[in-house]
């Protein structure tokens, strides 16, 4: 139950884009039991490319690629495994068919240019994968021997789709009904040090009950992954659940969520759990609090809106921040993040007002307030707590991680044991 | 010039974490003239790790590894790597009083966990590579036939540091002044299709001048990537200087930026240029579009801040969206998105509004205004241009896509030859 992942394109190679698309697969593959045994990325090079299946090829019998099917020159994916399958391609009028109808549906006029027909040439013997998502169909070819290449566009939501839709059942198909899988489970932890979770953890520190424990810190928090390898799914499935319950009564308070979970949807269904409705002040976050509520489907139940208040007349005029503190405390004090949860609750007619204020760099920095100092304000029908502290990382991390503080106190506020 | 990445960590392998750090180090890289020819991933395993090793110095003879350096017992590069170069592991004495030094910055109590004193652990004959942002440090092994390994952490922030501060030089000395680079450039183009790009670039659709074009289609719009290999650096960058004038000529209107620059980049200093000072009304971005506007530094002289409507009440209450059209037009309406933009521009006193009012799905969506549907209006001194259409992708790429167009109708009304 073993395959290799070739991602594909010059834009992975040199760095350009971020290789989201192997990440995605090997975690639906490792679901259904099947190891990626090994990743690997070559550019867009016919002879890299029929190499690079060849050897992978060799080692397991089993490859999926992505990338390289667009409709333009540098796209060689298709050739280059036809040619080393020893198979000419040929012209698909289905999939042309195909392209044409998409291409009105979008509403665009007349037929798609030419350089779109390249997208409808198949190498004989291969299996079409029709493409709901985008022009591009996905194919697997198979040699005479059982060995097979699935090869999948390059643009992720085509991907996932496409695997979705035609691939992974194939893919189940070939391999059999699983009875060995790896899963994994995921404990989610903030507001503590990776390097404090050995002594909280103690003597499941390395793993429990035979399950391997990983710690991923991130700027979420840190990240505790239980591995089962090698059980039948329904064992595997109970075993990390006993585990990832012993894992969270050690960590305690710290924990958060299971799984893919982010932390504004655990606040978000705190909220609703308790009717309270939610509205936010944000002045070094620019909107991102909101973003991340707002990302979370069904928000609207619970989030009213907020004030982005970058500018200091918008905290006076549209949240009712005191002149006189903005003079006297600064901008970024205790002061003004109180009187932005406050005013942002009042005004909007909400129970829970939230107040951050900070200074996210890399300019603005002083002796007194350094970059990544932030103030930020939780006010719980009248009842506030506060943080002021100094974040670490560059700006998009100091701007996330305030973020993240802010939801971490209405987390603790409305449902974390103490 | 060549040499291989290993990325390290079962969450890689598992696809639990995307890897961002092999892209980042191939950019790098790529500036200096090195080429990175082969890219692979290995999973938290002695064994596959060595292994890996083994074959990427056996191909180029040059490594660098990033993860597995953590202090806790999943983390294997170290004692891997020098197994396989035949060293033993010593206390090193320097970077346990960096680690105590750093645990004690940080405001923590006592001495650092135990868990800590691995890190600490260095093989025989390594140079260490001081970390100033994290406490793992980095590694330099070579062997007697000059073959080197480098290990970095696996956060990016500590990797990324460390490779700046002590890597990038030590790389310069052993490949040498570099006479013939890899280099790219990048003209980004928004509101077209990749697949009308080949009609308005004609005989460069594949290339300029012996450079590579390659298509990149993405969430924002479509990339267009010029790359060099083979040139000295200075006649590199006049080739592509030249080429990218050409591409950037044919793509006309559609063209906002070159590099890595975000159109919220590109609009913050168009205004600026005229000083116009911005504030933004969203429902369905939700505090977006404020986010990445805020995400570039010295944002606050053109951004006064904005309204997140997400609730009717605040578009009425906070931007004076009168009640008559939210219920007569709806809440995702042209004329709302019109009088969103114009409330927000008079309540904040600024020049331009931007008001963004959409179906982000995954639920919402009906016959008449399915998911994706969005209305968008740009008010500049009182000129308002509005958008209305339908956004494909899930409720993420929505959204994003949202806050592009709207992004794209400031660029296009302040800089863009039409």
């Amino acid at each position: 139950m073993q395959l290799e992942l070739l991602t594909i394109g010059d834009e992975l190679l040199l760095g350009l884009t971020v290789d989201t698309n192997a990440a995605w697969l090997a975690r639906e593959l490792a679901t259904d039991g099947v190891s990626v045994v090994q990743r690997a990325t070559v550019g867009d090079d016919a002879t890299r490319i029929a190499a690079a299946v060849r050897d992978a090829l060799d080692r397991t019998g089993a490859v999926i690629t992505t990338g390289g099917l667009g409709p333009t020159a540098d796209d060689l994916t298709k050739p280059s495994i036809a040619a080393f399958f020893g198979q000419r391609m040929e012209f698909h009028a289905e999939t042309w068919d195909r392209i044409c109808q998409r291409w009105r549906e979008r509403g665009r006029p007349g037929d798609p240019p030419e350089a779109n027909r390249q997208q409808a040439l198949i190498p004989v013997g291969a299996q079409v994968l029709p493409n709901g998502h985008g022009t591009a169909p996905g194919l697997l070819l198979e040699d005479a021997a059982g060995r097979w290449v699935a090869m999948l566009p390059g643009v992720p939501r085509e991907m996932r789709g496409l695997y979705e839709d035609e691939l992974r059942r194939r893919v189940r198909q070939r391999l059999g009904e699983a009875r060995s899988v790896i899963r994994s489970r995921t404990v989610r932890a903030t507001g503590v040090a990776e390097s404090q979770l050995p002594e909280l953890l103690g003597d499941i520190a390395q793993g429990v009950d035979g399950m391997s424990l990983a710690y991923l810190p991130g700027v979420e928090g840190v990240d505790l992954r239980l591995t089962v390898r090698g059980a039948a799914p329904d064992v595997a499935d109970a075993r990390l659940a006993a585990g990832a319950a012993i894992v969270v009564a050690r960590v305690g308070k710290y924990v958060y969520a299971e799984g893919h979970i982010d932390l504004a949807e655990v606040v978000l269904a705190a909220c609703r759990a308790r009717a309270l409705r939610l509205a936010v002040a944000e002045s070094c976050t620019g909107g991102l609090l909101g973003a991340r509520l707002t990302d979370v489907p069904g928000a609207s139940d619970v989030l009213l809106g907020g004030v982005i208040a970058y500018d200091n007349d918008v905290k006076r005029a549209q949240l009712g921040v005191a002149a006189e503190t903005l003079a006297g405390d600064g901008a970024v004090s205790e002061q003004v993040a109180r009187e932005m949860a406050a005013g942002v609750r009042t005004r909007f007619a909400a129970d829970i007002g939230v107040g951050i204020t900070g200074v996210a760099g890399p300019g603005g920095g002083t002796a007194e307030k350094p970059v990544g100092t932030v103030w930020i304000a939780v006010d719980i029908l009248g009842d506030v707590r506060t943080y002021g502290g100094r974040l670490i990382g560059d700006r998009a991390e100091v701007r996330f991680r305030a973020s993240q503080v802010a939801l971490d106190m209405m987390r603790r506020a409305l449902v974390a044991p103490e």
